[in-house]
This record gives structure tokens, C-alpha cells and sequence, in this order.
């Protein structure tokens, strides 16, 4: 069970309101009580796991959890007896259960004492401001929301309903929708990396737009946003950050791209839906990445992409012809060791 | 224009002053108010733009600016009526003329109420001290100087005038010269990486030095520099930090280079003047890399590179050897694909 | 001398007390007395200097320190009355005489008047709750530990026994060591980059788990270490840290490893002891590295790697294939250049 001095557990829960919450296809009693979710190997009687991963068939053979969600054909060598919630996407199931036992916590309205609160900002009083957080002039903090300990929101920054800022993050020159997750330290909206460069020193350029961040984000912990130059930068819907990414000034991303951590996207830079960009990859200024593209790690992509290509190396190029890269080089240096 | 909630527009100016600002020759009516500055593609009679990339001239010609820096030979194919700021270089002339609409905030002096400012702390009293920062002691925060919310200043530290500390930053064990601008996260003075390595363990070496900075130097976004280990680690004036970069102890970096997000430093490196490393390049340690070399996004540097030299690949080799070898393996893989 | 502003000088200390300290013959007078460490090249009459790398001989015989730390065949070519101290390992003697002098910071035990404790934290007497610092509810802070200004621990938190926590930093979700060092700007605990990934969306699974850290652990600023799906994160004792590493979900990392800046590791990866990892490596999830690897920097992980392996590369191989490839791309490329 996860520690009970980080987690409360919300359980226990009927089977039948389990197999609706992963909108699952109930086989067994769904008046059964369940306490908690659990890993194949370490659930018992009184708790949910899920199979969705061949790899770990004799751990469902083996298991002594009293449910499992699993897919249509998993079901038939479930072990006897094992309570069965059967959908097409267990792990989606399973994750919508798991938030059920263990919500994400709800803010407990009101705002700190040591926290500081400009007196023109608007905070909604179901909103919760922890202690040491500061919020700037004219900023509008919706129902729900909660700022983190030591957090600071700029002036005029608009943080959506139900939006949880971390810890000692900071966001400013942003609109933010709802729902949306920023971890601990995550910056934005601060200046982009914008001069006038010349021969006898930089010349620092105003950078005048804003960040736009859609519903449903999550950005992870020290991830840098920077605003727009006058242009904004925007962030879409549903889109998910890993810790230690920086975006740039102008850089629009689309919706639910995944974007592993250490990526330095340059500014300007278009990017469509459902991107998926791996660890440490690095994306040059002014291209256009199209939908459904797929990065590997450590890539470094300097031309545009198509939609739905899967490229990899430095300088990138589509997946086949960089293993192939790969493979030639190893060949032959093989050869010349012989 | 910039958003209000974010930015307070200065203007209107009239274009004599715009010109002067600009250093540019006027070929109009100096008279004439301008309200904003804006891009070709979207100002109109009151607003000023700027072109300087041939590549936007169908947008310069189809223009309603009302005003526009160019450079000499743009002004032939000027659109009728656009008045006109001529110069060498429009884009330095824009950026000062932007930094007249939109200038930084300036300090709003006075310590806030829930700021902690040590009793032998020197503060201005033409300096801001935001919420919640924390000021310790015998440091001295001069003329003009920004201290943002959530910031930390620690024991003896020197914040030149003007210079301004984002939100959430922490900066310790450092001198800092003027008008740097440090954003929000950044972590200077800490520990270096310092140990005396051994199979039983690793002994924790002292880090008795301190961090130089010089005047104009930004900084950006959780960006970490770590003090000396007994000599200090220096950044030159006018030099321009990205966001995420690692600068170690020791590392000694000229005048007005340019670092671009994720390039890490290491330790007793010694890097020149005019230096610009593209982003998420790796510098070995005990380096020495001459002024005005130009390092290619993603390289690793493995040698002492001398002044001027434009290199690129990991491990890195001059730029033109290193396209060689892309082009020489592509053209292999592809024969042995046949 | 270590600028005072910044570092408190504990000496002067006598010659038998920095030979026992350092764990080394005394060749001089024990009763000499000494006011500082210092390189080589500075050092005077009342210093003390170390020599173990025969690259300064020279200004090892040219010093005019008034003791060395030495190996003992350098005892040999001394300069005529240095006193010396004689160990075979003069670089660990000096980092012990050298934190001998200047000790890190006691903690100044009590709660400042700007910090925030929940009222169910517990904080030792003897522990240091440093300005605008913020501990949740049921956290434990130890004996003697510091928590630097603006700094946050999260509810259920347990800082062990003389363990610092620097300024802005987060820890959640943990439990830690004694003697750990945490930097400025580090985040410690929060969610993992989890999602049940799917073409209508990525569904957010709850992060279960926490992050465990050994004793003598030290993190580098703006480091992020996630916290455990359901399994946890575990830093094993004598682990350094540098600046901006990210450490995912589920990471073992063993006892004494060295993990330089910009490192990532994916999730569920199991790393053994005395690992060194260079910097801007990327490791896949799911792998599992041997005790006493090396990985030189840059390097792309995508495979399991035996203990005592060297690698390097992307994707990586042993250190000796990898050098050949280059060795090898090289040759062709000047042979197709001519």
C-alpha cells in the first residue's frame, strides 16, 4: 500500500463501482470490497492489479489478487477465482482506479498566513494559497486552484480552474487553463533568449508576448517556458512535459505531444499533435514539426518533419536510414580491425 | 500590441525620438506620434516595424507600417509614405526603440513586509525587495537593484546597481557587477562538484571560491553555476546565458559570449571573448577554447580549440571535417544498401 | 586566502592535529602552527599545500608552502624545510585538512520568524528552519539539520541527522539520510512522468511510490529526482549528484556512484555501485548498469551493461569499439576527401 504518511487512500471501493470508474465489462461480484491497488506479485485477496503486458503472463497465473483489470483475451487464463474487469485498455483502467483510491489532493480553501496576496489579484475562495506563496498584481486564481508553498505568480497571470502550481515554481506573463499540473520549479513565461547580436556586444530585444498553456497540461519540475517575443508561446491541450525541458520563445506545441526531459526545443518552432519527443533531443529554431511525429532520444533536428514521420540521430534523418548508418559504420570498422 | 495585463506601453513617442534612439537618419516626419511597434504583417499607420531579412520582403512591401527601421538599400523599395529610420543595423535600432515602449519595470523601491532582510545587510533605498526573499548577512544590494519574490541573497553577496534577481532565484558566495539580469530559478555559488574519489567512498572536497560576474550579463532560467574551488569561477560582461545550462567551478568565460539552453561546462575550463556555443554541447574540463570560436548544438568538446575555429560533431573536429564525415557515411550506408 | 565575506577560517590549527586529521606520517614539527590551506603556487610560511599529481612538480619544488601533504616518494624531492605529512593518498588528506579549517556551516538552532512549520511537523531543537522555509504537516526534521531559506518540505517528510537542505529547494515524498547535502533549486519526490498513453489522450497513473536517499548523499542545484510509481526511488549512501540531473521513477541508484551534470535516467532503471556516469548521458528505462561502470559522456544507454564495462557512444558500446568507429569514419572521410 502506498505509505500512508505521503497518500491517503480514499477505498475502499465495490468491485461494481470499479469495473464502472475503468468503464470495464464486470465478470465476478461486483458487491466484493477492495482496499487498494497492488502489483501482480505483491496483491491479495482484497486487492486490484492490472494485466496488460505478455511479459508478465506467469505473474497473472500467479497472482493472488482478488481482482485484476485485464483485456478480453487475458480473461481466459485467469486464475480460478480471480474477480476480472475486462476492457480493451487495462492500464488506462487501471489508472482511472488508482486515481480513485488515491485523488490527487483537493485544495483547502483559503489563503496562508506568511503567503502574499496582492490586493488587486482576484483568488477565488475555494482556491488555496500555501503558506509562503506570493501572487502578483491583478492575477486571477480560479475555483479550485492551488498554488504550492513558496510559489510565485505574476501579475496578471491567469491560473485556470482546478490547475495546481508546485512548490517554489514560478509563472508569469501566462495564461493558463484548467486542470493543469506544474510541478516544483517549473519556470515560465520569464524573458526568451532574444538579442541583437553585434560585434561590439548584445543588444537585449523586449520580448513582448505571452505563454498560453491549454487544459489538462502537465510540465514537469524545472522545466523552463519562455514568452513569446510578441508572438505568444503555446502550449496545447492535454500536452505532457517532463522535468528539465526547455521551450522557446514563439515555440508552438499541439496537443498531447509527450515530451521526455532534457529536450531544448528553439524558438519559433511549430510542432503538431500527438508529437512523442524522446530524452535529450535538441530541435533547431524556426521548423515545423508535423503530427504523430516520432523523435528518438538524444536526436538532434536541424530540417523540417513530416506528419507522422519517426526519425532519430544527430543530424536526424527517418529511423531506417540512421540504424542503417549505425550498422554500416560497425561493419566496417570491424573490417579495418581485422 | 503586448498585452496591458503584462506590459505597460510607455509611448506614444514622436519618430525624432525614435530616430535618435535608434541612431538611424530620418527620412520622414519627425513630428509624427507612433503608439507601438509591431510586425510588417500586422502594423498599421501608428505602429513601427522593422525589416532587416530579405526573406520578408514581399511582407515589407505590402507593409502598413507607418514607420520602419531599414537598412539603406531597403529604403529604395520602401512603400509609399512609410516614413523611414535608416541605419545599418535595424535590428539593434528596433530593439532600442522597443526598450523605449517597453522598458524593464524599474525598482519599486522599499523591502516588502513579509521580505526577510538581515540587520547587516546593506539596502539601497532606491531598491525593491520583493515578498518573501530573503536577504542575508552583510550582503549589499546597491542602487536601483530587483530582488524578486521567493529570491535568496546569501552572507556577503554583491548585487551591482541595477542588476535585477528573478523570482525564486538564489544566488550566494558571488560579486555581481550591474545591470545583469538574473531569471527566476537560476542557482548561482552553490558547491562544485568537488571530490577526492577512492573505492572507500568519496571525500568531500572544500569549495572556497566565489563567483565574478560582470556587468550586462543575463542569465537564464535555472541555469546553475558553481563557485570556485579556491581560484572563482568568472563570467565576463555582456555575456548571455540561456535557460538549464551548467557552468562548473573554475569555469572562466569571456566578454559577451553567447550560451544557448542545456550546454554544460566543465570544471577550470577557459573559454574567450565572443564565444557562441549552440545548445546542448558538453565542454570537457581544463579547456581551453579561444574567443570567438562557434561550437555547433549537440558537440562534445574534447581539446583546447584555438581563437576563431568554427567546429562541430562529438567528438568534435572543425565544422568542415565534421560535415565531411556525415555526408562520407551517408554516402556509404546508402552503397551498402544497394 | 577564502574570501571572509563568504567562508569563516576555524584555524590556525598545529601540525600534529592536521597529520592526524589527515591520517598522515608527520615529518616536521607537530607543534608548528598553520593558518590556512592554499595551491601550491600561493602558498606561504604559515600554509599548507598538497602535492599529488607529478603535472606541478615544478612548482611543487618552487613552493614556498610551509607544509605539504605528500605521497612519500615525493617526500624525496621536498623542498629544503617544508614540513611534510606523508600518506598515499595526499588529495583525500587535503580535503579533510581543508574541511577542517572551514567546516560547513553549523546549524544555528530555532525557527526563523518568516519560516512556516505545521504545527504536527517535528523539528529538533538543534536543527536551523532558516527564513520564509516552509515544513508540511507530520514532516520530522532531525538533529542539527539546516533547511535553507525559502526552502519547502512536504508533509510525512524525514530529514535525517545533520543533513542541509539549500535554499529553494523541494523535498517531497522522501525519506532521507543523515550527512545528505541537498543544493539550491533541487526537487526531490514529486510525480513521475506517467500516462497511460492512447490516441484520445494520455491518461495521467498515480505516482505511488517515494524517493529513499542513503546517507552522505549530495545533490547538485536544480537536480530532479522523481518520486516511485508504486515501487520507490532509491539513492544508495555515498552517492554525488551534480547540477541538473534527472533521476525517473523507480531509478536504483547504488551506493558511491558519480553522476556529472545534465545525466538522464529513465524510470525503473537499476544502476549498481561505484557507477560513473559523465555528463549529458542518456540512460533507456528498464536497463540495468553493473556496479563499477563508466560511461563516458554523451553517451546514449539503450542496453544493459555488464559491471566493470567502460562505454561510450550513441547508442553506446565498449569504449575500445566506439573509439575504433570514430577512428574508423575518420580514415574513410580523408580518404574520400582526396
Amino acid at each position: 500500500m502506498a505509505d500512508p504518511r505521503f497518500f491517503d487512500n480514499a477505498g475502499p471501493f465495490d468491485l461494481a463501482r470499479l469495473a464502472k470508474v475503468a468503464d470495464a465489462e464486470l465478470r465476478g461480484d461486483g458487491a466484493r470490497q477492495f482496499d487498494d491497488v497492488m502489483p501482480l506479485d505483491q496483491a491479495k485477496a482484497n486487492h486490484l492489479s492490472f494485466f496488460d503486458n505478455r511479459k508478465y503472463l506467469d505473474a497473472f497465473k500467479a497472482s493472488n489478487a482478488g481482482a485484476c483489470v485485464v483485456t478480453p483475451d487475458a480473461a481466459d487464463v485467469a486464475p480460478a477465482g480471480m474477480q476480472l474487469l475486462v476492457t480493451k485498455m487495462p492500464y488506462h483502467g487501471y489508472a482511472r482506479i488508482a486515481a480513485l483510491f488515491y485523488p490527487r489532493n483537493a485544495a483547502k480553501p483559503g489563503v496562508a498566513q506568511t503567503a502574499s496576496v496582492d490586493p488587486t489579484a482576484t483568488v477565488d475562495p475555494s482556491a488555496e494559497i500555501a503558506p509562503g506563496a506570493v501572487i502578483g498584481a491583478c492575477a486571477e486564481i480560479q475555483t479550485g486552484v492551488r498554488i504550492g508553498a513558496n510559489a510565485t505568480v505574476g501579475r496578471g497571470v491567469i491560473i485556470g480552474a482546478n490547475s495546481e502550481i508546485g512548490p517554489g515554481a514560478g509563472v508569469a506573463n501566462t495564461i493558463m487553463g484548467a486542470r493543469c499540473i506544474i510541478h516544483s520549479g517549473v519556470r515560465i513565461g520569464h524573458d526568451g533568449f532574444g538579442f541583437a547580436m553585434g560585434p561590439g556586444g548584445h543588444e537585449k530585444v523586449a520580448q513582448l508576448g505571452r505563454v498560453i498553456i491549454g487544459d489538462d497540461v502537465e510540465i514537469g519540475a524545472n522545466t523552463t517556458i519562455d514568452r513569446g517575443t510578441g508572438p505568444d508561446t503555446i502550449i496545447g491541450s492535454g500536452t505532457k512535459i517532463d522535468n528539465l525541458v526547455q521551450i522557446g520563445h514563439n515555440v508552438q506545441l499541439g496537443q498531447h505531444c509527450v515530451i521526455v526531459s532534457h529536450v531544448g526545443i528553439s524558438g519559433s518552432t511549430t510542432i503538431g499533435d500527438f508529437v512523442v519527443i524522446g530524452g535529450q533531443v535538441g530541435i533547431a529554431g524556426h521548423l515545423k514539426i508535423g503530427s504523430g511525429v516520432q523523435i528518438a532520444a538524444q536526436s538532434g533536428i536541424m530540417r523540417d518533419v513530416p506528419a507522422g514521420g519517426k526519425i532519430g540521430g544527430s543530424p536526424a534523418k527517418p529511423m531506417r536510414e540512421w540504424m542503417r548508418e549505425i550498422a554500416t559504420l560497425e561493419r566496417m570498422s570491424k573490417q579495418k580491425g581485422k
